[in-house]
């Protein structure tokens, strides 16, 4: 098998001609952000640790009554660091070890919201319908170790971290959820959003490990830095999801995922991206990367042999903006932070040119979708 | 001013090495389609008369159960093709003219369903925000002459044809809208569909010239060739105008736009396959090309000084398939016919691997839709 490549952009970067290369890089990504330095710290902790840092920014215009509304957000996006045979604890320690340089890089750049991988402290095990050793992954949302681990970095940089992990809810008989976390700037739980579709697609067998709940909810966090929803993972290809978040007032969206190249990869540049346009807020869509290998082989539904490795997880996490444009992704097979400072007053100014709010026409859109839910339902057809 | 680039394609093609070419083609634009034959009749047509012709296959698994349902759908972009200081009748009929023969070059490619560019009998004068003389390309859907004109048509080559017009409505006070027609393969008019969603942004002044229809519809045409829907230009950028149309049974739905650079061009490549990727259903996207220079100079709510002539219309025209694929565009310059052969038993294949319908809990989305819609209501927030 050829080696996975490393990012498009390079590869587009390193071979069209300036002239030409500005025009495709305004039609395939928007309007270009401005880059922000890497400061030396951060450099330091990102060569130390083999860990890819970038840095960009969106500005909005000027405004006479607001002030500017300056975020920096960032994405990290990371392997495993143990082999999936070893005890719980060594393979989630082993993954702490390696996310603290990356969020001590996130603290120097001055990360004020940070966003990990779904799961991220796990392989992707869902893929095997094993439920022994991978539900003892799971944990509680206040005391659980990837909560303890985060909220020191969440206090000492003075950053809201969202953290995607396998969530065990001892209160109602143990059950297991596929939640994130919302850690505030002093450290503190602000509250959790349990993933509202659960795939049932290839090797992502999630709804043998968790279900969707009930009721549907899209929470929007007030943090110190603006209002934050959460769409995991397979939420993403549905455009309501999305929506649900932007009616409650989200102003920036992450979309923790894992997901693989085989299956996906086509998408991955569309939804998120679809979802900064339709819903005037920012996007961060973040992959997890690698490629994972579990200890019993497993069949993926597809005809082909039982195996024992999940396909490629290719990276590529970026910010996608109100206003059509996108970051350069991360890279398709390296651990990364991507930095991007923001104006949040963006979101509405490009809301008061597109006004998609005003000619949303949401109370006949309610009634519509409510009848073709009905069991009654009768789709309108012309002809025949 | 540089030129305007032909194609992103084309460069891509022209400047990175086939190694990598197919992996970022894969990223960009999914699995490849294939191409099929431009006979030599369609060939002679596109040299004669100065248009390009680009001709794609999508196929699907085959099923025991279902024949393959072959059809070829075909999208014709252009720009206008007299001053817009002609008379109304001088401007139709040089349309009329340029449209002729692309028609019969999709005729010859065996084209099952075709559409056109939004507003395509006439220049898309709503930038002027004046009422004379473009109130008179308005015309009756049965009797006008652009359905006239395609009828014959439809019937010589068995062709369904989706018209969009300025429509004008003689049995309801002459209210103008803007609508597509769709001619069935026998040239009879089997409906219309009017714009849903109306634009108040830049140069697109379209609310002083007509109206949201009420109520909202999503009608789904039933034709010889399969199930279609019409998605008018700025309904792009509504998930749900999609989704209404997915809900009613759509295989195949239209997008004819007419959309200008700096505005929308980063989203171009975006909404569509968004679109087709939620909804497992094949999207035409349509784009009118060129630039349009009218009589009286007009200005553009954007601070700049008054000119006469609307920004750069970059066609592109392209399909987007259920399987997150998308064909080549057409030019960013030139009159073009896309065809696109297509088996539309792909939308149910892709459609029981992903399960999106299975997992889109509409029941709860129809509610939260119409409570958000209310006066009343409360957007869920946590913290603060």
């Amino acid at each position: 098998m050829a080696a996975e490549i490393h990012n498009v952009d390079d590869i587009l970067e390193a071979h069209i001609p300036a002239e030409e290369l500005a025009e495709v890089k305004r039609i395939l990504y928007g309007s270009p952000c401005g880059e922000i330095e890497v400061v030396d710290a951060a450099a330091q902790l990102s060569a130390d640790n083999d860990f890819e840092i970038k840095a960009y920014q969106y500005n909005a215009k000027p405004e006479s009554t607001r002030p500017p509304r300056i975020v920096r957000i960032g994405l990290i996006q990371n392997t495993i660091a143990a082999e999936t045979t070893e005890p719980i604890e060594v393979q989630r320690d082993a993954i702490f070890a390696k996310i603290a340089p990356i969020i001590d890089a996130a603290g120097e750049m001055g990360v004020n919201v940070l966003c990990l991988q779904e799961a991220w402290p796990m392989p992707f095990a869902f893929c095997t319908r094993e439920k022994h050793p991978w539900c003892e992954f799971a944990e509680d949302v206040k005391t659980g170790p990837s909560t303890r681990f985060l909220a020191a970095f969440a206090k000492k940089y003075d950053m809201v971290i969202v953290s995607p992990i396998l969530e065990r809810d001892e209160v109602h008989l143990e059950t297991i959820w596929n939640t994130a976390v919302v850690i505030d700037h002093r450290g503190e739980v602000l509250g959790r959003h349990r993933k509202n579709h659960i795939p049932r697609v290839g090797d992502f067998n999630e709804s043998t490990y968790y279900m969707e709940p009930k009721p549907l909810r899209h929470e929007v966090f007030e943090t110190k830095y603006g209002r934050i929803g959460i769409n995991i993972c397979y939420g993403r290809h549905f455009p309501l999801n999305w929506q649900g978040l932007a009616l409650n007032g989200a102003e920036i969206v992450f979309n923790p995922s894992a997901t693989v190249g085989a299956l996906s990869e086509p998408m991955w540049a569309i939804e998120a991206r679809n979802a900064a346009i339709a819903n005037n807020y920012f996007v961060g869509a973040i992959n997890r990367v690698g490629t994972e290998t579990f200890p019993n082989e497993f069949s993926s539904g597809n005809g082909k042999p039982a195996h024992k490795d999940f396909g490629h997880f290719y990276g590529s996490s970026y910010i996608a903006a109100p206003n059509a444009s996108r970051t350069p992704g991360l890279s398709r097979t390296r651990d990364g932070l991507l930095v991007t400072e923001v104006d949040l007053n963006l979101s509405r100014q490009v809301r008061d040119l597109w006004c998609l709010n005003m000619t949303a026409r949401l109370d006949e859109y309610g009634e519509k979708i409510s009848a073709a839910a009905s069991d009654e339902f009768t789709p309108e057809r012309i002809g025949k």
